[in-house]
């Protein structure tokens, strides 16, 4: 048996999986982002819940494997640097091996570890080369090589957000450059592109109040797929941009798929025009046969990813 | 013992190579591009040359391994695609097997070859991550990701010529699309941006003339050199974007390095102030540690990463 840690920036999901990836029992909290060191104790009381709700200890784990959202020294085990005050240089692996006792604790960031929940419990059985890609409040990536997790020199490859998708009207990124795919085609460049379209088109406004739907990119894609054009089109900008980094990734990498997750994931189908417009101008047409698909694993593809980090080893 | 071809567009090398990567005998000719069949014969003969010279026989070689410019099925040793009239789908490893009466011979374009040679006899010493970009006529690449080549599902990966660069004025590149770094960032388009400026700018064009110098990309590298303010610019121009192509690939692969060769390598120095403005507005700020150096096998990367094909396996 094997203990998974999903540690996002709202939520924490613990849980205990076996060898086939089936998830046994779980548990979700919030994230205590105030201080890291405190959460991580609050994981292992929940481990230990889920462990006696099992009728079994730590010693029955073959393993426990970490998600974290932010940079990380796989190698070692360390959280570098997480957007929250006090989680930098956190050794996150060493702290929970030495709270829940047991020797193998690994860790990977959230998108990597998505990748490897995928490669061994979702597409990975059809695809041997993919890339994912989340997108949610931000954009990141991870690529799947031949069966294999790229990983890079310092194991920061897969920084899909990052990648300068817009240079005529570039807009800032919380990176601190310009022109990113993570300040254009994420989930708040989405919700922006749909609040200063109702704020400048009252008639594009009127169409949520009369249909009683708030303003927001669930309701804009209800609106989309009802017909509507301007919705529509925003989804198509926001998928040209998501399209235009996909394309990048694959003219390098030459993948079978790529896998799509995150909140934004739930309105792929309103995604894929501008995606598709996307593909078909800026891949190499020899490398045009790509597809891409929404994760079956939903939102568990980390929490099984985390496991997959101790159940391959 | 080891037999090598590398054939490319204009002219093909044969050799045989020792397991450490020595070039023991060597043969240049012009390639035959009217007649892919009748041109494998002449590398055949000239490999018959080669043993008599090392006197020995077809015998004593542990496989052949050959470089072919174009689309390469290197599972099958098909070449799928060149730019010439009738290579396509010749199964050129198939063709040299019965010619040449041995059993290995394995296939691979020109550019993952390079990379090959520069990771087994080359830079591959000190990296394990590192992206191959040759900028000659066109722009190829190959991805090195912990020290395997990236082949990509089809054996299409590292497409780097038709990343695209440019969005605001596009130049039409021969694969049909626009705006890719072969059509701004190759050797081409360089002479291109040469010739334009030269019939443009009188004052530039005499710049060539007083100083006996014909108008070509060596001289304007010269020119640049010694302090040409337009030839930097124009080295800057095009540096910029081998840089925006450059950084996609470090943003996704996290190497270590970028191992320039091909004919425009020569000019790196002149490249490279524009290259490092695209990186540093580009690559996101953590993985922004990467080296850009011309490969130090010069011509010869390819034709040891023809040995390499059958060395290593």
């Amino acid at each position: 048996m094997y203990a998974a840690l999903d540690i996002g920036g709202t939520k924490t999901i613990a849980a205990l999986v076996d060898s086939s990836g089936q998830i046994l029992v779980q548990e979700k909290f919030p994230t205590l982002t105030l201080d890291c060191e405190k959460h991580l104790s609050l994981c292992v009381e929940s481990l230990h819940r889920l462990l006696s709700a099992a009728r079994t200890s730590p010693a029955s784990l073959s393993g426990l494997g970490v998600t974290l959202p932010g940079i990380v020294d796989y190698r070692e085990g360390i959280l570098l640097r997480a957007p929250y005050a006090d989680w930098i240089n956190v050794p996150v692996a060493a702290l929970l091996r030495d709270k829940l006792g047991i020797e193998r604790v690994r860790c990977e960031n959230d998108v990597n570890a998505c990748a490897l929940g995928e490669l061994y419990f979702g597409l990975g059985s059809r695809y041997t080369d993919f890339i994912w890609m989340t997108v949610s409040t931000g954009v990141g990536g991870a690529c799947v090589s031949d069966g294999r997790l790229i990983r890079g020199a310092q194991g920061f490859a897969g920084e899909m957000g990052h990648l300068k998708v817009e240079f005529e009207k570039p807009a800032r990124c919380p990176c601190g450059q310009t022109g990113c795919l993570e300040a254009h085609g994420s989930g708040t460049a989405l919700n922006r592109l749909i609040e200063q379209t109702v704020s400048s088109l009252p008639s594009f406004a009127d169409q949520f109040s009369s249909a009683g739907l708030p303003v927001s990119a669930a309701s804009c894609a209800k609106l989309a797929r009802e017909g509507n054009s301007v919705a529509r089109e925003i989804f198509e900008t926001t998928g040209h941009y998501l399209g235009r980094g996909m394309a990048y990734a694959v003219n390098l990498l030459n993948p079978q798929a790529i896998v799509v997750g995150g909140g934004v994931a739930a309105s792929l189908d309103c995604l894929l025009p501008g995606i598709r417009s996307a593909l078909s101008s800026d891949v190499f047409l020899p490398l045009q046969q790509v597809e891409v698909i929404a994760t079956p694993l939903g939102y568990e593809a980390a929490l099984l990813g985390a496991a997959v980090l101790v159940i391959d080893e």
